[in-house]
């Protein structure tokens, strides 16, 4: 049977999961699962129901629209598949473990192309069947080179752009047209290091620890909402090379991980941060 | 205000949210926290609901009972601190760390008495203001013993036993007179290692990481439902007594991170596995 | 500057990192790194030392010899790629992150071929331009089944066979063959869960973590030195597939982590178990 | 029979093994533990032994002295309980560690006497059968009631002061009088986070993991040399109240590992950075 997905965020007030979930029951749907929270700080209310059955959403957007608060976000996805555009610049490490995922179902998207602004990819790329756009960016102004990148993802018309150690900073109105699609992987346990070559800095402060972070992207680098995180110990025999060598298996689980959460519709952006019904 | 909470598991059935919820809308409760899962071998729903409000728990189990299905369960509870009684033996880690909770209200109990073995950590025990209860067991058949224990821990009437590393293995009735209620920790990663002396089996055995697991105590040694497990690193250099040094810290903060869950009355038993609403 | 790898066991006795860093000395070798360590259950000697340096392996070992207890191995090795087959049977997850390695240099090996019981990788191996054995097991004798692969094997001159998630046990006289050149990535923090299905012992036994090991693989099943471990934190909500989906982001990196340290020469086996210099 | 630790750090060159091991074997000393590190960065080489047997230590410094670098660190010390003083504000779980473990041995310190600017950790302290100095801020200038401790301080001479969650930034003059033997524990992963209220920061950023770091105090706030760090994930859940909670877990764990390793002689600061041989 098909699984459904019914994501709410609202100004909270008494009487919400009652409400949902009496529509839910006119419509005989089974609650598989659910979860629900509350922000103290802003009293918002936010709400994730997978049920099994065929919902005709308009309808129940439309039921859903006359109980809830009058500035309440509904959604009622089915659950498929996300087409994803995937941006590279030369590390292999979490481009090959997503196509692996790709190519073995494992990830719950699919992937529609890889763009990069160098070419050591190509041949990884095209070894899974999948179109490869390189796009030099040394002929172009940064916003000619976005230009030409946004109009190839445009055409795929994805649900997310995956930065995979995309190592170019953005402009601001790429980072807008693809407002909370934009997902980053961080080199660092943000906020810690941020900006270029985390690795060296993680060195020269002598950490015993070090990580990754993946985020939306917004405006200001390496600010935007954080989805997942996660650390490993090392020690003084670590060198920044050693230090990115062993990073790259945390940078890599930690996006794959973030990634089947958004992917799953589990994610809720809340100003600068994250909710996630796990 | 009051924090109360409400529990409820049965056979899964649509509506059962719905139904709660509304029970909690008519007494205008405000819902702080909720958690719901479905066993899908066994169909069986469990829920954990907090509410801000001062409910009257008979008439609220009245209600509850008429609308959810017979063989459910229900239980309205005022949040409040648990009453504990210790059983320990000779190590310091787990008891000290739990005293040092207690007298800081960082535990979510009351610790009432220490019940030992030996006599090793009665000082520390006093220190805390706290009886210390010296039981050896060399006198007695583990049937008589058993009793002197018991006898001293039903004049604190506690809601738990927390078996901080208690040594000795339990008897069947001394088992079943406190089910559910007998928390242990276990310095392995269960199933791992069971029985005595896991550190040492860890070491024949070579292992690369060592752990700990909380459980509730039943009959079959080692087996009883798990609460909360971790695990860490370490490598050739580290003898049987080097991991128990380095278990040491894994056990204390296993068992703490266990016992807040129960004494929150977080954590179902379902069958021999927890459900646990964080 | 060609760097060189000795790597020494003995008894132990009084004097041989003055005796073998004189030899190291008189050479005007520069080492770089160093491990030692005395197993003091069999007060055996162990030591892993790097140097940049072209050595005469032969002259070396033989001065070595003079001065090392009678009984002492000796190894002098240049540092170089160690050559590896797979062998695998349907799950692409450990594969495909050696093959992504592999293809970037990232893991101290060359792949010379895959071998696997299954088509259902082929394609993945070829498009990495990599030679892929089908060897079905339906139609031979278990030893029958061995022998065929084990001639394909012989045909690349392997230092290493790598069984990544090759799911058939093997018979003794295989394992004999390839005697302490064979890794496995078994699905379960041993010596827990030994055997077929892991994921689903562990549902069963209702744990809060799972893990991998990757091993050594000696003629009992699982039983053989551990190189690496890890574990991870699981809830109530994970059915064995979720856990199997979670334990794989284990599985391989475990399996990864623990080629590059045999690779380089770094682990040293102390009959059922491993002493590894990082 | 005595163990005794040599500790060198001198200019990188060839032969220092050699010769050190030399002089360790014209003693008969037996070698139990050894690591060695060079720091490619600058050169600079770092050496700890342990050793059986009782060594005069003036002789063999001298001997030392001879062979190696002129501007040779050369320390030889028989391993023994160091003694320190705590410096704490209001918080019991850092302090009540280390009072339990210094109870039962577990330290490898002993602990002289506590020093807080506030009466809450008195009894706690005194429990323990140790002296309990109050110390209010109130009345005095930053310097003036640093000159109150230090005074405390000095007649215990402590070999280190552990800041146990002392909450006050502390002068350079104090620190520069303490040098090398002052050791925080910050609740956060540094660098992110420094100054006051790290949980509030880590609130407001919407971080994934929380951490704590066991450093050396230096005269730049949460800057000194890292010794230890660890970090655990949380979710959207946690408030700055719930992270504070379960981040003081990783806080003592974190502080007790370092004050371990440093109280065996394991710990070298090498410029803003540590090098320690576990």
């Amino acid at each position: 049977m098909q699984t459904s997905i019914m994501r709410i965020d609202c100004p909270d007030q008494k009487g919400i999961i009652h409400a949902v979930t009496g529509i839910l029951l006119n419509h005989e749907f089974n609650i598989t699962q659910n979860g629900e929270f509350v922000d103290r700080e802003s009293m918002h209310f936010f709400m994730r129901t997978e049920f099994a059955g065929n919902s005709d959403p308009l309808y129940m957007h439309a039921q859903l629209k006359k109980l809830l608060p009058e500035k309440a976000h509904i959604e009622i996805l089915k659950e498929r598949k996300k087409n994803i555009v995937i941006m590279a610049t030369k590390e292999s490490h979490c481009l090959g473990d997503l196509l692996i995922r790709n190519a073995f179902g494992e990830i719950n998207a699919e992937i529609k192309a890889v763009v990069s602004n160098y070419e050591k990819l190509k041949n990884l790329v095209e070894g899974f069947g999948l179109p490869f756009h390189y796009t030099p960016h040394d002929a172009h102004s940064r916003q000619q080179h976005e230009n030409i990148i946004s109009e190839i993802i445009d055409n795929y018309q994805p649900d997310y752009i995956v930065l995979a150690k995309y190592m170019r900073v953005l402009t601001s109105s790429f980072v807008s047209k693809y407002k909370n699609r934009l997902i980053n992987i961080h080199h660092s346990f943000l906020p810690a290091f941020t900006g270029s070559n985390p690795y060296l800095q993680a060195y020269q402060r002598g950490v015993k620890i070090i990580g990754a972070t993946a985020h939306f992207v917004t405006d200001l680098l390496d600010e935007g909402p954080i989805i997942t995180q996660d650390a490993i110990h090392i020690d003084h025999t670590y060198g920044p090379e050693e230090m990115k060598q062993a990073g790259r298996d945390v940078e890599k689980v930690v996006l794959a991980r973030a990634l089947k959460l958004v992917f799953e519709d589990r994610v809720f952006i809340n100003t600068n941060k994250t909710i996630i019904f796990e």
